[in-house]
């Protein structure tokens, strides 16, 4: 089991991980300047230890780290216990979840490996907002899509706030960087995946006659407001709207990747 | 047009509906201590003065009240016009939007009435959260729902908070509060409604093939976390499930909305 360590100083090296949270996702001491992933509350955390990103401590009130028991019991690694208000004074803020956890980043998914082993992906464009992202990663866990490739203008999904968003499901969900874009797309057509442009446009086919259950399918997603570019949209195979009311702008992306997502699972 | 009337005193009382925004869906001075319905930034300020509710006045920097223009040519309303920092003291922040509105309520609508000039409908139950609130308005603007019913436990849809999440589409979207929940659901099934009860139970039909878009239909959607209340699912035709994945909780309440919306829809 994680080793229990008791923390009675806020000024505590030990915790330097956990300190001043809202600056977590810059550290400039390590690889590429990016924050380590960290996990928030009971369930999250649940998440990230099942996860393959190395997780290197726990920190969290008493009975927070007793509910994780079961799930550290395997793990050598530290799990800091402090009262609420030290904990507070660590992490800059009182933290309703009472439990952290902190992970190393795992080296990255080759694109190709994550579309060998897929048959429903999400391709995202210009995804830049934390909660988007994360949303989409919550919703693609739930409606059976099997990993995201992100592709120019993507923020980090291992952002604090994308993994909250998530509720942790960013790191369930496997992801992969495409470096060429749009032209990597070209690696979903030659494994036989039809790539599918959502996008408003009302030349695009609606989404309930585009058959998206069938085959191997990725489903193309930008981000809201200027939503896929022209070049995007022409590298995809075909185009598909979600049939809109008058006088609505657009559907938030994580929802309407939802509706897409649903779409694809064919169930 | 609106008239403008240059304010150069953030202590002017002619702009005290705009003081301090955070507290003022709390009007002790108002009929049943609610607050007016504010509007903020230039879209859903147009949403706010294309609805039903009187506008009282419109607050702004002389850039925002200028692009509105067109909208209130035809208002007979005070334009308060001040510069960014005098806003920000009154309104309590700095405004990124630069322009606000302020309406009146509207006398509620009757359940009846709106049931009768509908054909897709969502009922809620126990949403609290304002912002779920509001981008459940938002969804079903988006996705054709021509009305929304609020059972048990819902909060107030004209907060500030789920106006500005909706985007102004609470505005546009009408609503009415079912008194007798969840009896009251006869209403609907009287008028030849078929009502089904959104839940993740095994047992459920799986959206697909449920047949949303045929007939009337209401969709009966409960807050994240509990989900709907065995009342509710018994008072309801039939129970519809978006399939989920292995381990996961649930969709977002406006998410899963927005999928049903979707399938309701038949487009």
């Amino acid at each position: 089991m994680a080793h229990v360590v008791e923390i009675c100083d806020a000024d505590d090296p030990r915790v330097d991980d956990f300190r001043d949270l809202s600056r977590a996702d810059r550290r400039p001491d390590r690889p590429g300047g990016r924050g380590l992933v960290i996990a928030e509350g009971v369930v999250v955390v649940e998440r990230l230890l099942a996860s393959p990103y190395p997780v290197r401590a726990l920190f969290g009130v008493r009975r927070r780290i007793d509910e994780l028991a079961a799930a550290t019991a395997a793990l050598d690694v530290p799990a800091y216990v402090a009262d609420a208000d030290v904990m507070a004074r660590v992490v800059g803020f009182h933290l309703n979840r009472g439990v952290l956890a902190v992970a190393d980043r795992a080296p990255a998914v080759e694109p190709a490996d994550l579309v060998d082993r897929s048959r429903r992906l999400a391709v995202l464009e210009g995804v830049g907002d934390h909660e988007n992202l994360g949303a989409l990663f919550r919703n693609a866990a739930a409606l059976g899509v099997d990993g995201v490739l992100l592709g120019a203008g993507c923020s980090d999904p291992l952002y604090r706030r994308s993994v909250r968003v998530s509720m942790g499901h960013v790191l369930r969900v496997p992801f992969a960087h495409l470096a060429s874009w749009p032209n990597d797309l070209k690696l979903l057509r030659d494994r036989g995946f039809r790539v599918a442009a959502l996008t408003p446009r009302a030349d695009a086919k609606p989404l309930r006659d585009a058959a998206l259950d069938q085959g191997p399918v990725a489903v193309l997603l930008g981000s809201e407001g200027p939503g896929l570019t022209e070049q995007a949209i022409a590298a995809a195979d075909l185009a598909v709207r979600i049939p809109m009311a008058d006088g609505v702008d657009s559907l938030n992306v994580a929802t309407a990747g939802a509706i897409a997502f649903h779409a694809m699972s064919g169930t």
